[in-house]
């Protein structure tokens, strides 16, 4: 299949296959022509300019095309994405192929330059830009409509055609970042900068947070250790713990801040200029012209949108959360019939029972949460937003808000309203205990184990054929395409966000929870790297410069903690008896320590710079620079 | 002197003068030769390239320098300084030479398509950046040391060879400006444009500021009207007013984000690029490098400065804190005094003799803010801040925490700690209308008259001197550089804030409070208008794009009145009426509705963008604009 071979780089002697293209069985002969063609043609032609070659599989057919790139295309398409790269001077600059030889490690027989993840990255990112030209519809599919700068591949997999696009594994690299993340038993960090090579930005973003998390949350385990061993139960301790947990989390916070800018830098995405955002592949609308590139593109009218967000959508999560809240009150009664039951007979089992309550409405909120999920997504869809941003935001804010209710609203009622301290501690063990159980089951666990049976089933397979050209590719992307999709580190960081909810909202009542917390996350980190390296298929690399939302959600939780710790504090009978007169005068007292320490918090905040000095001044120093470079002009 | 019209300009036929230079009597010959040498040197000579002309004064002495510029010399130094301007197509775009055909208005001949504020803004510029070369020291001052990059102009003033630099004012369109700005009665906007035409954005973006937050209080005033006539004190009617308040003063302060950005987008400042900060002329220290320019410059120590601020001026701050209260206390006895002697002869002195306490402690803390402000300046100075900007901000807060306590801690303490509601009410109006007179009294009308006297006694003394060259022009020399320097927007926002806390924080227990405040803004506005015309120098115009510290400093103050009107309702007999039971149900009912109503606060503030659509929509496509410029480079 030499024509495949085509473009300006045919001579390339090595053609590294980096990202596979999966089209639909039976795609029409003239489609696959027209899109590989597009995809080699020249960039002044208005194609991506890259290489291009079918896989032949078992039986025959050539539905599968792995895709790469010469070195010199891929070093333009590094400077097209912007791409920040450090420099000789150990400073980082965006890279731009005329000031190539400035930066570190770039030579022109250096493949290694550009880490796989980014070669990965750029290429998905030309594909993603193929546009059409004067193409009025896919040649060969009439239904699917184009028109002048639409990007192909966005129609193609809207329309079916294409099934899927993925970047390959590479088993060398993948071998070693095993083994150094957590092939050998050591305690140590993470390697987060082999990760951010092999994975990209946001996963080892991610790791990054978990890891430091993790490490944050020690000094509140391991000062809640005697809490539970000694059971002090003193008015000043109590207040000690809570107020150090308080600042503490506030701290962590501010501090993460800084190290994730910190890291950010010196992989270049700190300063990486954000492009100018496509629509998101689910948006539809009328042809219009888009205000702000002046293309021809799907507009939709944003009062619409915000119809639909504020008389549908807010109505519905309302509902839902009524809905949450009743199923909670029905887990209530069960758990007063228990409790009735308990009293009556008095045995192991009945003493079992206790438990049962809770376990049923921990499975069951992990449920609800799950069904619910699935409509969230429906309805951000419907509320066609145009940027994938924008409509990650509104669904991580209806999944936020239902998973808080349904996490939290048992233990609030527990504690607020039944004023139950001992079932409110034995309710947050279960819950915290049955979530993290169930979580690293289903989200690691269970799907490592299905894998692993389709990848023997599929051994075997493989084996009764006899194909003699390049078996291990083949089979390589055989078993990658079958993988499951990682979904992103949504679920990952919600995980850790109604942890820290766990560990943070009622930290005075059951001090162990910092101690579970941490005991899962040193799991979690071996659980979660185990699913992005034997589980998923390897998912494209997205730049990021921080967490995004979920920094507000942290914070935001740790306001609400302040809140709920106060409160606690002033229910404890250590704290009543020191007011043994006037109730009125605690209530005060609480208030005003509870105002006292939301001003420390917000002042913590302001205080703190977000990045460090010295990256302050390397970023006002590149700021200068390029002032200077405009005098100069 | 046709000597001092120098440069590659000696062509230029109408020499305009823009800003005066006046250096102290008897500076040395050498000096000034140097000084004016440098002034006319070519750019790339390392001068200025502007045109500077003697002022032959009364007694013969050459002590003041008008300086201008040639046309293309301001087209040049606007590109250097970032300008934005309305291009044809009406978008905003950053000004420069290559491309100035585009810019509406623009016309080689057109000398107003820069105003003449921006004119003076882009000398003041050129005149700051005029750099020393190799001189060691200033010719004739062996004492003024100058390394290479020094600005030779901050080290002039510093040594005091130079007095002072200001831009003159032009009387021809400052009557204009007066005409329509307050030289009619009638009821509309104020001509905001044309204040920033010859202001500069800051002083426009004050009175833009005033006049908004003017209106905004007239819904608050009006509501507020029907409460103090009828004598409402239903529970009911106080909550709705209290509740409609608070989210009222939070709306408001979104809103002025985005009509703050309509305004500087169209005045251009919203798109400027922040120049690098050069070192602020008070700031001291070894000569080291500049890690951020690389640049030869002093340096001080971070940490230094920090311990500076932490072991002396907070310590110092709060001194001055608790100093403020103990006066408070003393005000607080000669009340009960007052009352007390009331109380034994009834008569109309006795209830004069009444509002005595409160006038003197207005006079008293009016002066004491005053003096603490001097040692505020002293000790921000102190702390040898680099930047302007940072200085700034330290002295702001300085003087806002202590203006805050003074004002209205009286005002906490007779709320909260002798529950007196009458004794609020009038102390919260004795406060608010003495600082309102007093404040216009010492802010416009009394300069106004001292500087008509000077001005009377100026012009007698012309009258008898005898000069035939160009009078008018000295005549305006002279008057206007005895005229006072205006200290910048501080003190008048800083009058604002505290008025919108005599508004907010009480606002349920004296509704009258924002008729005051309207009544108060619509004369300071006029006199205000009257201080910048007639009573100061022309102020150097300063781009910005915002107000800065002070949307914070409101929006903090808006979350405290949440607190204090939360409280004041709760206190009320009405409402204690509402729970006769149970004084506990009434305070935890009100912590939830605070704690309810500063969460809706947050949630607005969230959920408000901060600049409209259209300015959205505006800023993205420039930005793309600037993204595909750079990928087709």
């Amino acid at each position: 299949m030499a024509e495949s071979w085509s473009g300006l780089d045919t001579s390339e002697p090595d053609f590294r296959p980096l990202v596979v293209i999966e089209l639909a069985k039976g795609t029409k002969k003239e489609t696959v022509e027209w899109f590989t063609e597009r995809i080699v043609d020249k960039k002044s032609n208005g194609g991506a300019q890259l290489l291009i070659k079918p896989l032949v599989t078992e039986n025959g057919d050539e539905t599968i095309y792995l895709v790469g790139a010469s070195h010199l295309r891929l070093l333009l398409g590094a400077e097209t994405v912007g791409l920040v790269k450090e420099c000789n001077d150990s400073s980082m600059r965006t890279f731009t192929y005329s000031s190539r030889k400035t930066f570190k490690d770039f030579a022109d027989d250096n493949h290694n330059f550009l880490t796989v993840a980014e070669c990965q990255y750029i290429i998905k990112h030309e594909l993603e830009n193929l546009r059409a030209k004067d193409e009025k519809m896919i040649p060969g599919y009439p239904q699917a409509k184009l028109y002048p700068g639409k990007s192909i591949v966005r129609r193609l997999l809207t329309s079916g055609v294409l099934v899927q696009i993925f970047p390959l594994h590479d088993r060398e690299e993948l071998k070693k970042l095993r083994y150094t993340w957590y092939g050998r038993v050591r305690v140590g960090y993470q390697p987060l900068d082999e990760i951010r090579c092999y994975f990209g930005e946001t996963i080892a973003l991610y790791f990054g947070f978990l890891e430091y998390f993790t490490f944050a949350l020690v000094p509140m385990a391991v000062i809640g250790i005697p809490y539970y061993v000694f059971a002090w139960e003193d008015y000043d301790k109590y207040v000690m713990f809570a107020t150090f947990n308080l600042l503490w989390s506030t701290a962590i916070l501010e501090v993460w801040k800084r190290i994730c800018a910190v890291m950010t830098y010196h992989w270049g995405t700190l300063l990486m200029k954000r492009q100018f955002e496509e629509p998101r592949p689910g948006f539809h609308g009328a042809l219009g012209i888009n205000p702000v590139t002046g293309r021809e593109e799907p507009v939709y009218s944003s009062i619409k949108r915000q119809l639909r967000i504020y008389l549908v959508s807010l109505p519905f999560v309302c509902l839902c959360l009524y809905f949450s809240l009743y199923v909670m009150m029905i887990y209530f009664g069960l758990e007063e019939w228990a409790l009735d039951y308990h009293q009556e007979n008095d045995s192991h089992f009945s003493s079992m029972m206790l438990f049962v309550p809770s376990i049923i409405y921990a499975v069951v909120i992990e449920v609800m949460n799950r069904i619910y999920r699935y409509a969230a997504e429906f309805l951000t869809s419907w509320e066609n937003h145009r940027l994938e941003s924008s409509y990650q935001n509104h669904l991580i804010l209806k999944v936020l808000v239902f998973n808080f209710l349904n996490c939290f609203a048992s233990l609030f009622y527990i504690a607020f309203v039944l004023f139950d301290m001992k079932l409110l501690r034995q309710s947050l063990a279960t819950l915290l205990i049955t979530s993290q159980i169930l979580n690293q089951f289903a989200e690691s666990l269970l799907p490592y184990w299905l894998q692993k049976r389709q990848k023997k089933k599929m051994k075997q397979r493989m084996c009764t054929l006899k194909t003699d050209t390049d078996l291990p590719l083949v089979e390589q992307v055989n078993l990658e395409r079958e993988m499951g999709t990682y979904s992103g580190t949504f679920d990952d960081y919600l995980e850790l966000f109604l942890q820290f909810g766990y560990v943070s909202l009622f930290s005075c009542v059951y001090p162990l929870a910092a101690v579970f917390a941490v005991l899962n996350n040193i799991t979690e980190i071996y659980s979660d790297a185990l699913k992005m390296c034997r589980v998923y298929k390897r998912p494209f690399a997205e730049p990021t410069a921080n967490i995004g939302v979920w920094q507000l959600a942290f914070e935001t939780m740790s306001v609400i903690s302040v809140v709920t710790n106060c409160i606690l504090i002033g229910m404890s009978p250590q704290v009543n008896a020191l007011f043994p007169d006037s109730k009125t005068d605690l209530i005060l007292t609480v208030a005003l320590v509870e105002h006292l320490l939301l001003a420390i918090k917000f002042i913590m905040a302001f205080v703190i710079p977000d990045k460090p000095r010295d990256i302050q001044i390397k970023l006002a120093k590149l700021e200068f620079e390029s002032l200077e470079a405009l005098k100069q002009q």
